[in-house]
């Protein structure tokens, strides 16, 4: 196919509109808006609405023409047949959610690479190798606590065994298998990038960041996704009481960690990295205690996975530093020197940086300024992903990109995550054109 | 009598020792050492083990020819005559415990006036007016959640209907008042200083902090109490995802909040106060969000009122200005400015700084100086107490003072806490002197 020829397959971008919020009646969520659509989700994986839009997945990509298989960890490929045999090249993402999840992280992936089907069916597009769909079980790792689990086993980070033996929060006793085996999607073909190999993985999503809102960019064409690193760190000082302890003769574990949080936001910023508290706990809990224990989280990511080590690096010596009173990065300048406190670390995720596959970047740039014409340039944009996807690990073992698009204010995981039907069909369009272009690069190439 | 004669009526300290243990056994806690008595309180105000030791305080006292009446609010007052009627000078403080307490804070202070009683007898010393001792309910505050409420409403700081209708803590529906009525210890007598009035107040008290045990001080005489007042802050930005937001599209309420807490640290140190934060929660409590609600409480201090409303006055308006983004106290120096947090105070306690008698404070001093000798100097101090205690409501309807002795690392409100018997001995020491001393007074300026 020529470059005017990519140009003029166009996807349906109602048909994907209406048919994304069709699937929506399954796991409903939060209502955020008076709209139709203004309605948030709640599709915990392997439950009985995950079940249901599941069912929806096989039977329509079924009815497309494609042959659908299941694999041991509940992953569904979808494919339809090119001239040549291979692995396929597929959109891929998923159809769970978090508790209290928006309609588009995800979803909107796996619909798009449905329109993609749908459109090849409509113009009777033969691609050179078979193209598919797939929907990754527990992205979110929301009910079963390790996201991405299920392309992990297929890519080899994790074994069978501890994804099935994962069992659900919140107090119950379902575990990953247990439930695969009841909604009846615990599959017969072997869960690893070896007994299913794939040509390529290309996954829409939105961006859940600010970054092309606020510049005015319309695709954003995604080279990887940085590395992070999740700490908890335990601050421990000596409990004592608010009045009668003056400054001096205090270990306070809490004025320590305030230090330490801010110290890891400014130590990041010098180094172009990000550095983040999500959890903060102490002890005992008393106005009028001094607390002699604080735990929190540190999550530090980087583009560089040794950057991110050398921010690991500077923080451990400048948090004994803080700790113990001394001077380091201005945070026991004012006030009083006490009796200090202790610092440990304790490395809880490890996750290197990915680097996507060029050959799929180009797909995506071309793609997206085949759709936005000459005044592409300023639109599509080279960005690294913030967090993880189920692409991290298809990059592992197979060519992969991502194509980002924007999101209202940046906000995801919460049931006013919202992508306008524009942004939606422009991400599907480039989509069906990355898959297109790689197709045929594959073709060139005799891959 | 002369000051010789003061210097040699000598208190028993090793039967004050056993007394003070043998009580002991009504309330037991934790074990913290090998020792027959490193075994910590758990002698929660009403309870049963209560109820024992105070049946305890009333035949003891009786014994030793006091008239002993109990109040509405299960306040004991044991009155040894004098030559003359009048307000007794009384030795006060508490027999109950925190939950896990130790076996000084409050025990020794009734104890050592039991021994005062018990040396009075045993010197056959009559004094010029009554003498006596008092078991207030309640000062702890850990089972009906007010502290010092009985001698609060003794000063009419609270009503009696507040302090009855109290619900004890832990998910149980006993009241103060249903409580007082089981263990038998609801009395007839008005609790209220009108009709029961006190002629002064001496309370003998471990430090609970390390100033005396740090500078080798023996005995603190106490000039006051220090203000204190209790905050919640509330400070509100936006949840987000930490991998997908950089610095400058954050409101990360965590950040500000650190930033917050240590600008108090740093801010109360330039104006010689004090500001602690025991307590901290944030929502919505996961590594990689960005927190958008934290809520901490913030406890400032300052012996002198106006300078407490000073540093008030000023964390207000730095709170405000750290938590948009600008430049205050050097927190925003350093790092990325960001979309900025909004802060919300409300005041929980309000506590006034309480200024003690110079009568009584010259009484403990003398009377230190007495029992010290020519090297009485460094070891005697004047001090202000950094924690409330029945004193402060005493002193608002009679003559007061306390007395504090050193206690190991300044730790109390813990199994642990620790007085030794030469400590616990010269306090007792201290405080009859001073109230003989102060019964003298009396008696001179005909009071």
């Amino acid at each position: 196919m020529t470059d005017s020829q990519f140009q003029n397959v166009k996807i349906n971008r109602d048909r994907l509109w209406n048919d994304l919020h069709e699937t929506c009646v399954w796991g409903k969520g939060e209502r955020w808006g008076e709209g139709n659509t203004d309605i948030g989700m709640k599709r915990l994986t392997l439950t009985d609405s995950d079940k249901q839009v599941r069912d929806w997945f096989v039977k329509t990509t079924e009815s497309l023409g494609c042959k659908v298989s299941i694999d041991a960890m509940g992953n569904i490929f979808a494919v339809r047949p090119g001239k040549k045999d291979g692995p396929p090249t597929y959109a891929g993402s998923h159809l769970d959610t978090q508790p209290t999840g928006g309609r588009y992280d995800g979803i909107l992936g796996v619909h798009a690479g449905i329109e993609v089907l749908k459109t090849l069916n409509d113009k009777d597009i033969t691609t050179e190798y078979p193209v598919g769909v797939i929907n990754w079980t527990n992205e979110e790792g929301a009910r079963f606590p390790i996201s991405m689990i299920a392309s992990g086993v297929w890519a080899g980070a994790y074994s069978l065994e501890k994804a099935y033996s994962l069992v659900e929060v919140g107090g119950g006793s379902a575990t990953q298998k247990s439930e695969l085996e009841r909604i009846g999607y615990l599959g017969f073909l072997e869960a690893s990038y070896k007994a299913n190999p794939i040509g390529a993985h290309f996954e829409l999503h939105i961006e859940q960041g600010p970054i092309l809102e606020k510049s005015n960019g319309k695709i954003g064409a995604v080279e990887g996704v940085q590395a992070y690193r999740w700490f908890l760190i335990t601050v421990k000082g000596a409990d004592c009481h608010t009045g009668t302890t003056d400054f001096k003769n205090r270990s306070d574990a809490m004025l320590t960690a305030a230090k330490l949080i801010l110290h890891s936001h400014n130590k990041a910023t010098e180094m172009g990295c990000l550095a983040s508290t999500g959890i903060l706990t102490l002890k005992p809990g008393s106005t009028n205690t001094v607390p002699g224990l604080v735990q929190f989280s540190l999550d530090i990511r980087s583009k560089e996975d040794a950057l991110l080590l050398k921010l690991e690096e500077a923080l451990k010596a400048e948090f004994a530093q803080i700790a113990a009173g001394e001077e380091a990065g201005g945070l026991n300048t004012l006030g009083t020197r006490g009796r200090g406190c202790t610092v440990d670390w304790q490395l809880d995720t490890d996750s290197p940086a990915t680097k996507f596959h060029e050959d799929c970047i180009k797909c995506v740039e071309q793609s997206a300024k085949d759709m936005l014409g000459t005044n592409a340039a300023p639109q599509v944009q080279r960005m690294t992903s913030g967090a993880g996807h189920d692409s991290v690990y298809t990059s592992r073992r197979a060519p992969t990109s991502m194509i980002f698009v924007p999101c209202r204010d940046g906000v995801s995981h919460n049931p006013a995550e919202y992508c306008s039907p524009e942004d939606c069909g422009n991400g599907a369009q480039v989509l069906l054109g990355a898959m297109l272009r790689y197709d045929q690069l594959r073709a060139e190439k005799g891959a």
